[in-house]
């Protein structure tokens, strides 16, 4: 990357699922004017999936959290992410019915797109990464456990490892070029914090995404997650989220993996510990042979903050944050230099 | 008024329900900037009357249909009177359930069609006649008759002479002060065709309604329906549905009656007679010696002609129109007039 960039005319493009994503994108906002939020399409639980089944229409609920990060409009992010709370709309929340809306009004979800993203007055750009209507698939080639749709595998107890499980979308999805030509023309893209197996690895295993993300010349950095997920990734340390990201492109494509070294107080620790997620830990032998610069930062936020960012996120996320101005703070000052 | 007021600088106020105002509304904007829309508050049929039961909302419906009337962006007015067919929405406008997201986030119906009117770049305003909520009440004071409801009253075929019948709120409402001042402010105020004890009488009697009524300086002109409705209004002339007007006002205010002549073809009555439907006959000589000044035109519009207007409006409704551009003109000629 040109050193002379400066930081508001960096172009950033944020790979991620909906809570992830929506964290990023609120703190990278503030540094540039260019942010693309390429998103994953294979949610299928919750208020999304109830629309999929019932009405055709692509995922809205990770778009909607995505166009929310990028609106500057209290008001709108507001009524965006408002869950109706009892009646025929209860657990629904309004930006994925009016997503659902212009789909069918426009029989078009990136026309869906371009409309919400003029309501709410969005900077930078909601990129979905397929037009295809597809779902999840994870499947062990060894047995014959075959996990079908996002909603499943999120909630499963994995029994066998799933660094040997495969992930598939059904049927085969072709990415959105916009998708492709976000992350070639990009000075930066970040893999936003998330779920291995149903938030990062459903973009990373499209063909066209991961060929981009091996051929771009933008610098590449994995925002290593914070908390193990149980059942599905406990035990793992930051090089194995890594790999698993590069495992999911089919080749090593990583310039930077951030990861947290700070240690959280007792009392958060109880905490933690109640919701069975544990910090990630560091392997530093593993991270000092990789391919990738690991970098270690302070990366911890508040617990359960009140502030504007955490009211529009769903209760039950884990109550355990990453200090995201920290790490917007952290690519942005790696893009000054030439590593 | 003045007869020195260019038509574009007219101050405006419509008085109705949904679809009659709708009409009129998309019809006037082209003459002038300053329309306000005084909305009927007592729906509670269909999508607006589940929203209201399970919610505890103000109706969104009429308020949908003017917002949607005044605002110039195509995309939007269609996203707006959007119904859903299928699943868990079905039945329900999109407008609807935004106008109910909003008024949950911002705990204000005002406020709430503030921000729809932001979103949809309406020209003008929409004033809801009331915040109070109210319900319709019908009642036959020396009968048991009493009819709850705007859902019930509009499907009811009465026994008794409507005309004797009390209209009234439950409870009583006190009068949006904004409605007030549009009412006084106005040089034209213009009663637009529709369902005399459901749509229009709800909102006459209003006492603060009803006193500006009286008082401004505005021309207050009735567009009188054109059809009967059946089991409610059957063989009511031109002069019976003005007197119906002034008896919810409670005295005489208006200056002009416009209704049509025009007799349509063969083929239209055979549709109208269909429909149970049947044009409202002038009867001159009761018009003659009114207080108003009784208007004639030719201001029958194509039948369910494929327009956008149309194509807007809820497809339940009678196939007979007014030609509301010939009545827009008419209104507009009446206000370079000294009478």
């Amino acid at each position: 990357m040109d050193k002379s960039i400066a930081p508001g005319a960096l172009k950033i493009a944020v790979i991620g699922g909906g809570t992830g994503s929506f964290t990023m994108l609120s703190a990278l906002k503030a540094h540039t004017e260019h942010l693309s939020a390429i998103v994953n399409m294979v949610d299928d639980g919750g208020s999304t999936g109830v629309l999929r089944d019932e009405l055709g229409v692509l995922p809205p609920g990770d778009v909607r959290q995505c166009l929310v990060a990028l609106s500057d409009s209290s008001k709108l992010r507001e009524l965006f992410n408002y869950r109706f709370e009892e009646g025929t709309f209860g657990g629904h929340s309004f930006g994925n019915i009016l997503l659902t809306a212009l789909e069918k009004v426009s029989g078009d979800f990136r026309g869906a797109v371009d409309t919400a993203s003029e309501i709410l007055q969005i900077k930078g750009k909601v990129v979905p990464v397929t037009f295809d209507n597809v779902r999840l698939r994870m499947e062990w080639p060894d047995t014959k456990v075959i996990l079908n749709g996002e909603r499943v595998i999120d909630a499963h107890y994995f029994r066998y490892d799933p660094r040997r499980a495969k992930l598939s979308l059904v049927p085969s999805a072709k990415a959105n070029p916009e998708a492709v030509a976000a992350i070639e023309d990009a000075d930066v893209v970040v893999i936003a914090p998330g779920d291995l197996y149903t938030s990062l690895g459903p973009l990373l295993i499209i063909d066209e995404i991961a060929a981009a993300l091996k051929r771009t010349k933008a610098k590449c950095i994995y925002v290593s997650n914070l908390v193990t997920k149980d059942g599905q990734t406990a035990g793992f340390k930051v090089s194995d989220h890594a790999n698993e990201i590069e495992r999911f492109v089919g080749g090593s494509f990583l310039d930077y993996v951030l990861y947290n070294k700070q240690q959280p107080d007792e009392s958060a620790i109880h905490r933690y510990e109640a919701e069975k997620a544990y910090l990630v830990q560091a392997d530093e032998d593993a991270l000092f042979k990789a391919n990738y610069t690991a970098i270690a930062g302070n990366f911890l936020g508040n617990i359960a903050s009140e502030n504007g960012v955490d009211r529009l996120l769903p209760v039950t996320r884990s109550l355990i944050r990453h200090d995201t101005e920290a790490i917007a703070r952290a690519i942005i000052s790696l893009c000054g230099k030439n590593n």
